[in-house]
C-alpha cells in the first residue's frame, strides 16, 4: 500500500491530483477499482475514460487525457513494470538449501544461495551469491552460474555451461544438450559427431520454458547480454546472438548462424544455418530466413523478403484469379483480331 | 474378458450374431483375431472384409456390412473408446503418497490422493480427491487442483494456477510460466514486466507433453471446459480459449488472443496476438492467422484465407509458369501487329 | 595426448609430415594452435591456409592442399568425430546406483548400470548392461531398455515402451505419452480415446531434448534402427520411421504416417497424417508435406512441391508485380487498337 505521492516518487513521475489518495494495488485499466492504479499506453490515449474507475492513471509525459488523478512519466509501460515489482515482490521459493537436494561436495555454493527439493549440483560447479534454484533442477559438473540468477524448476544445465548474473531460466529449459551433428558413412548411416563445445549465456538473459540451447562440436554457442528467448525456442549449436535481441516462441535458429544485437523475431520463425543477420533486423512471425540479412530492415515470408515487397506479393497473389481472367480475355481478343 | 452380449450392453449397441462369443481384447481391424473385437469407422464401410479375422465388429447403426458378429452403435469410435477403457483400465501409478515426495505442511491434500516419488507440493496448495500426481511433479504454492485429475511425471505448475476436475496433464508440460512481456528502455534494452496473473484451466481439459501455458501480467489466461491441447503447444499470456476447442501439436497462440468454443486447429499453426477467433472456426495445419475471424469458417495459408480461396491460390500459383509463357506470346503477337 | 603417427593409425589415415609431432587436442580450423589438429571439409579446400596455425590438418584422400603435416583420410568429418571421442571421452555421470534413486524391487537392472539421483524405475522394467541413466529420469512400469544406452536427465519414458541398444535420449524428451486421439459426442465435446499402444525405438537411435514421441491407440509407434531426431520434434501416434532417417528441430509428423529409410528433413517441417514418404526423400526446412511422396526426390514449400518447381514458383511470385504491369500495358494497347 502506498499513497499517490509515494507512487509518483517511486516511478519518477509528476503527479496531478490528490497526493494522499491510497493505492493498494495495480490492475488492468478496465478492471481497476478506486483504490487501484492502472496505466494507459501512449497509443491508447483516445480511449473513452467514462467507464474507468481506477484511483489513478499512469500516462505519458505529454498526455492530454483528463482524469482526477494522473501520474505523468516518460514511459508508462516501464513505470507499470516498476509498480508491479513494488506491489508483487518476487517471493523466495525456499530458504537455504533443501535437505533433499543433492549437492556435490566439490561444488562451490556462494552465500545466500537457495536450492529447492530434488535439485542436483555436480562436481566443480559454482553457484553465485543470492542465486535461487527451484525444485528438480539438474546442474551437471563444471557449470558456472553467476549471482542473482533465478533458475525455475526442472531446468537441465549440462556440463561446462557458463551463465552470467541476473539470468532467469524458466521451467523445463535445457541448456547445453548435444548439437545435431552427424557425419554419414558411405552406406548412408548417420555417425554421431561428439559435441564437446560450451554454451555461454550473458548477464541479464531470460530463457523461456522448455526452450533448448545446444552445445556445439568444439566451438561456443553464445548469448550476449540481455537476450530474451520465449518458450519452446530452439537455438542450434554454435549460434551467436547479440545483446538485447528478443526471440518469440517456437522460433528455431539453425547451427552456426550469427544474429546481431537488438534483433526482434516473431514466433515460429525459422533461420537457416551459417548465415548472418544484422543488428536491428526485425523478422515477422512464421518467416523462413534463408540467407544473410546485411542491414537493418524488416522481413517477412518464406523465403524472407523485405516486408513491403512481401505485402505486395500477398496482395498480388490474392488477385491472381482476376488477372488470369484478364489474360484469357486478351487472348480471345487477339485471336479474334487475327482471324479477321 | 466378456461375451458379446455383455459387450453390446456395455456400449449400448444392438448385437447381430452369437451372444456367447467370448472376446478377450480389442484390436486394430487388420490385426484382430477371432477372440478380439475391432471397429469399422463409417467412412471405411466399403472395405473388403475377406481377410478380416476379428471375432466381432463394431459398426454404425445404419451399416450395410455383412459379417458373422456385428454390434451396431450410434458412433463406432466412441464405442471403441469405451471398450478400450474396459479392456485396459488405467492402472494407478502408485498407492498413497510416496515417502520421498515433499509436501508442505500447509498444503491441503484430500482423500485418496496419490503422489509419486520426488514430487513437490508447495504451501497453501490444494489437491482434490482422487487426483493422481506422478513422479517428479513440481507444484508451487497457492495452486488449486480439482478432483480426479491425472498429472503425469515432470509437470511444473507455478503459483496461483487453478485447475478444475478431471484434468489430464501430460509429462513435461509447464503451466503458469511468465508471459513474454517486456518494455524497452530508450537505449533499446528489454526490461522485464513482472507477470503476476493467473492461469485457470477448466474441468475436463487435457494438456499435451511439453506444452507451455503462460501466465499474464495481471489478467488471466483461461482454458474453458474440455479444451484439448496436443504436445509442444504454446499458449501465450492472457489468452482465452473456449470450451471443446482442440489444438494440435506445435501450434502457438500469441498473447491476449481470444479463441472461441469448438474451434479446431491443425498442427504448427501460428495465431497473432490480440485477435478474436469465432466459435467453430477450423484452421488448417501450418496456417498463420494474422487477423480476427468473425464467423465460423475454415481457413488455411499464411496469412490465412478462406480455404476455398487458398486452394485456388495454390493452383493458380502452380500454373504461373504457363501463364508467363502465354503473356510472352501475347506480347510477341502484339509487337508484330504493331510493326505491320 | 598422442603423436601424429598414433593419430594417423587411430583414424586409418595416411600421414604426410612429422610422425613425432605431439598433438594435445582438436580444434576448429581457425582457432587451432600448433599442438592441436583440425580438419578441412572437402568443400573448403580452396581456403587460404596462410593464417592457419594448426599442428596438423585432416584432409580428404585426394586433397591437393599444401601444409606441413597432413593426414589423408576417406572422410575428414568422420575422422574428426573419432578424434573427438579420443580426446574427449564421455565421462560417466555417476558410479553405480545413487542412494536417492527410487528403483522398484520388481525392476530388473543388469550389471554395470548407472542411475543418478532422483531417478525412478517402475515395476517389471528392465535396464540393459552398461546403460547410464542420469538424474531425475522417470521410467514407468514394463519398460525395456537395451544395453549401452545413455538417458539424460529429466527424460520420461511411459509404460510398455521398448528401447534398443546404444540409444541416446537427450534431456526433457517424453517417450510414450498419449497420442492426441478423440471422438466427438453429438454435441461436439471431445471424448478421449484411450491410448494403450506401444512405442518401439530401434538400436542406435538418438532423440533430441524436449522431443515427444506419442503412443497410439492400440498399434505401435516405431523408430527403426539409427533414426536421429533433433530437439522439440513431435512424432504422432502410430507413426513409423525407417532406418537412418534424420529429422531436424521443431518438425512434426502427424499420426499414422509412414516415413521411409534414409529420409532427411529440415527443421519446422510439418507432415500430414496417414501418408507415406518414400526412402531417401529430402524435405526442405519449413515445408508442409500434405500428401504421399512415392519416390526419392527433394521437396519444398507449403504444400510441398519438387524443389525445382518450388524454386521457380518463388521466382515467378517475386516477378508478379512486373507482369501485372506488362499485362496492363497490353490491355491498353489492345484497347487503343480496338478504338481505331
Amino acid at each position: 500500500m502506498a499513497n499517490l505521492k509515494e507512487i509518483a516518487e517511486l516511478i519518477g513521475g509528476r503527479l496531478q491530483g490528490n497526493p494522499a489518495c491510497e493505492i493498494i494495488g495495480i490492475q488492468a485499466l478496465n478492471k481497476a477499482n478506486c483504490d487501484e492504479i492502472a496505466f494507459v499506453a501512449k497509443e491508447k490515449e483516445s480511449l473513452d475514460l467514462s467507464p474507468i474507475k481506477a484511483g489513478a492513471l499512469i500516462v505519458a509525459a505529454d498526455s492530454r487525457m483528463h482524469y482526477p488523478n494522473l501520474v505523468y512519466v516518460a514511459d508508462p509501460r516501464l513505470a507499470f513494470a516498476k509498480l508491479l515489482e513494488f506491489f508483487h515482490p518476487q517471493q523466495p521459493f525456499c530458504t537455504g538449501i533443501d535437505a533433499s537436494a543433492s549437492i556435490s561436495e566439490k561444488a562451490r555454493i556462494a552465500n545466500h544461495v537457495r536450492i529447492g527439493p530434488f535439485s542436483y549440483v555436480g562436481q566443480n560447479s559454482q553457484i553465485g551469491e543470492n542465486t535461487e534454484i527451484h525444485a528438480g533442477v539438474i546442474i551437471y559438473r563444471d557449470v558456472k552460474i553467476g549471482r542473482d540468477c533465478l533458475i525455475y524448476s526442472r531446468v537441465v544445465i549440462r556440463e561446462n555451461v557458463e551463465i552470467g548474473d541476473r539470468v532467469i531460466i524458466h521451467p523445463g529449459a535445457v541448456i547445453g544438450a548435444d548439437g545435431f551433428g552427424f557425419g554419414r558413412t558411405s552406406e548412408g548411416a548417420a555417425v554421431k559427431v561428439p559435441q564437446v563445445g560450451k554454451v555461454i549465456i550473458g548477464t541479464g538473459c531470460e530463457i523461456g520454458a522448455n526452450t533448448c540451447i545446444d552445445r556445439s562440436t568444439i566451438e561456443e554457442t553464445i548469448l550476449a547480454e540481455n537476450v530474451k528467448l520465449d518458450n519452446l525456442v530452439q537455438i542450434g549449436h554454435n549460434v551467436r546472438i547479440g545483446k538485447n535481441t528478443a526471440i518469440s516462441a517456437q522460433t528455431g535458429i539453425s547451427g552456426s548462424t550469427e544474429i546481431g544485437a537488438q534483433v526482434v523475431m516473431g514466433g515460429q520463425v525459422g533461420v537457416a544455418d551459417h548465415i548472418h543477420i544484422a543488428d536491428g533486423v526485425m523478422v515477422a512471425a512464421k518467416s523462413g530466413v534463408s540467407g544473410s540479412i546485411k542491414k537493418k530492415m524488416i522481413v517477412a515470408g518464406i523465403p524472407d523478403q523485405e516486408i513491403g515487397a512481401w505485402r505486395k506479393s500477398v496482395v498480388l497473389l490474392r488477385n491472381l484469379g482476376a488477372w488470369k481472367e484478364k489474360l484469357r480475355q486478351l487472348e480471345i481478343k487477339i485471336k479474334k483480331a487475327e482471324e479477321k
